[in-house]
């Protein structure tokens, strides 16, 4: 290699080939068009921000991992998700925007974390949040899961699960138990509950002094089972005294009454207890979203309901509601359990291969083709006949157009099939797939 | 504000109201249909790359405008174009591609330069490449104007112009000249012509000591006119004595005869031997494009052939030919001037506006639109009817339609035309626009 350096790319950066490339641009496609479904608006914000603004509100694990630098006098940070910069952009822009401000937002993220096999340091995230002037109703935490079972349909997917919970019940719980300072370690702990189990839930909660009593009634709490009706009614019968609580519970009745009008069936929701989303962030509803039969992907889809967007840029109160799917890290897996179906595998629906020296009546080919709105290629560069269709092969291309003296001569042309290997005729200005 | 953080975006970093952001996405989505329509491939690199690799071949003004850090050990660069990252990405998976490899790429780039109105530290860049393995046939170069002339008509422009040359005509007659060793700094004197007028450039040339003889000749060649045939004609005429020359004219030749065979109109494209891009990376084929009317906007799209795409990772011989469109720029401008048309001025394509307190019906309808793939919102906030349908008004949503009791009871609605005010009657089964 003498003094050539070696091309490589960052650990932790994905780059695909392209025919996983083809892939993954239709699944981001996809769940585009599912956002744009429900009228959302399209936002893209700056990878870089003023330390200063993208941190107002950081700190601890997402601080460390943040890609921060100076250039100039200016302190700058990559975004390590598109919250933020959503929250500044609402702020920024209040009395410009219309409200309920109904937004979604596909682009990179940078997290410098430790690198390890399905963790990325750039990664998409796909977003949408409804973001309300003061108020919101609870009606919009239904639209969500909506949103949520369309994209999953649309991806080829039935059997996956939606689980919904709402953090009012478990705060309200915690304070009828005077656990309230205690509630965001106890809901780290039964957050876990999936992973570790029962029993080392409850040693975990003896560590951080729950009594006794108390772990009883959180066990029996995030054990109540039954149908989403029968869960909703043994909640309303634990009869614990707490208005969070009671609140908690007619939310999520409402976003579960709503969540049927949207159609979604029964078997992809469910009413679950347990989730709580590490965040102290959420403060309503809960989401999160499971590919049963792939359960060790964890959550593919994730949200909820916050008090407040943007407390760190302004006094105005806007509470929203938000999901986003990770799809980079989502990507690396479906295709590595080879779960991800293309519609198509190649961008060109058809390669023309030339054998003439002229190339007038090839490319006229092409144009015709072109101006149908087919995607064609023509391959222009001088190969054996073998070496073109090989090309073909190796892309995918379904259809191939080979073009001879005689095929000019005579004004017709055989479309071969790649996958079958048939031909059909055609005349020149009548071509078909 | 109290300890508010002021929300603000960083100096340089286009970020877009929803209106705009909706024509920006479309504008883009055109380009890529376009580059699709050619059977372009999709490819997606990262941003960030290690800087002993990004900056292999850099030097100079780019260097200093690069965004640069490290993390951990790392020495890291954001990309300044997309070209760099392709080279790498081309030389990196040399034995895994298809040549000639055809790719798009449409992201953004970074580059620290001084601020000013219409200048951005980040934007995108909309680039195809064709690059092939060891030789790339000169028809290649024929069909990146007929991409160009697509991209520009589905833009909705007529009056633009591509115009072709030969880096090759160029060098082969300073060879002539005796001025090889000037020809750098001549070409970026010539090509300053159109902006600086003859006399200057005469001067410019005298102060580099060219002499009286060369700079007479230099300027009979760049004010060589007349129609594409007249122009070939005149170089032919003008006998110079260069290899390098003749193969300039008959690579150009080849270009034109060929631009027509792709169908571009003869008022889009033209010989201008006065273009040589400032870059020494360009060998052959030169293009840039001009909206005629607007020819203060510079370039709209520019790119060209050259020998060796990744000679800084790799001893392979990868010529290749491609173009870009700065995109970010060229909408900043083209809306400015209010020339860029809106498809679309909304996502959503009706809103659904519930006058009543139980929203199954109306929610019934938002999900059965939904499903017939029709962009539908649905407003599930308590307000007044008049806040509402001003909602609609901001958000530029084509349709409305109003569910009343009355509506329900009657299982007929009225879709309003928020354009002509006008309303049509509806069963709610049957609605359309």
């Amino acid at each position: 290699m003498s003094n050539k350096t070696e091309p490589r790319t960052l650990a932790g950066f994905m780059e695909l080939m392209p025919n996983e490339q083809i892939l993954f641009e239709q699944i981001k496609e996809k769940i585009e068009k599912i956002y744009q479904r429900f009228g959302f608006l399209p936002l893209d914000t700056p990878i870089l921000e003023l330390s200063e603004v993208l941190l107002a509100k950081a700190g601890g694990e997402t601080e460390k991992q943040i890609y921060r630098f100076e250039k100039g006098d200016t302190d700058i940070s990559m975004r390590f998700d598109l919250t933020v910069p959503l929250a500044k952009y609402v702020a920024k822009n209040y009395g410009n925007l219309s409200f309920p401000f109904r937004r979604y937002q596909i682009g990179k993220v940078y997290r410098g974390e430790r690198a390890q096999k399905g963790r990325f340091r750039e990664f998409y995230q796909c977003d949408i949040d409804i973001i309300g002037d003061g108020e919101l109703s609870v009606v919009n935490d239904a639209e969500l899961p909506s949103v949520i079972y369309n994209v999953f349909k649309e991806l080829g997917f039935d059997d996956f699960t939606i689980c919904i919970n709402n953090r009012k019940i478990l705060n309200g719980l915690f304070e009828s138990l005077n656990q309230k300072e205690n509630s965001t370690e106890i809901l780290r702990i039964i957050d876990k509950i999936e992973k570790i189990g029962k029993e080392a839930v409850i040693e975990e909660l003896e560590k951080i002094n729950v009594s006794r009593h108390s772990i009883d009634k959180i066990i029996n709490f995030i054990e109540i089972d039954g149908t989403t009706d029968e869960k909703l009614q043994k909640l309303e019968d634990l009869n614990i005294e707490s208005e969070i609580f009671k609140l908690g519970i007619e939310e999520l009745t409402q976003v579960i009454k709503n969540v049927r009008c949207f159609g979604i069936p029964e078997e992809n929701f469910k009413v679950d207890l347990t989730i709580a989303r590490g965040l102290d962030y959420y403060t309503g509803t809960v989401y999160e979203t499971f590919l049963n039969q792939y359960r060790e992907l964890g959550s593919v889809c994730s949200g909820g309901r916050y008090e407040s967007l943007a407390e760190f840029y302004t006094d105005k109160k806007l509470p929203g509601v938000g999901i986003s799917i990770g799809l980079t890290r989502l990507f690396y897996k479906l295709n590595e359990l080879n779960l991800v179906r293309a519609d198509k595998k190649s961008i060109a629906e058809v390669l023309i291969v030339p054998m003439v020296d002229d190339l007038s009546v090839p490319i006229k080919i092409a144009n015709d083709l072109r101006n149908k709105g087919i995607n064609t290629e023509i391959f222009l560069n001088d190969k054996k006949l073998k070496a073109k269709m090989k090309y073909a092969d190796k892309l995918e291309i379904p259809y191939v157009i080979v073009i001879g003296e005689d095929e000019i001569n005579k004004g017709i042309v055989k479309v071969k099939d790649m996958i079958t290997g048939n031909e059909k005729e055609c005349l020149i200005d009548d071509i078909k797939f």
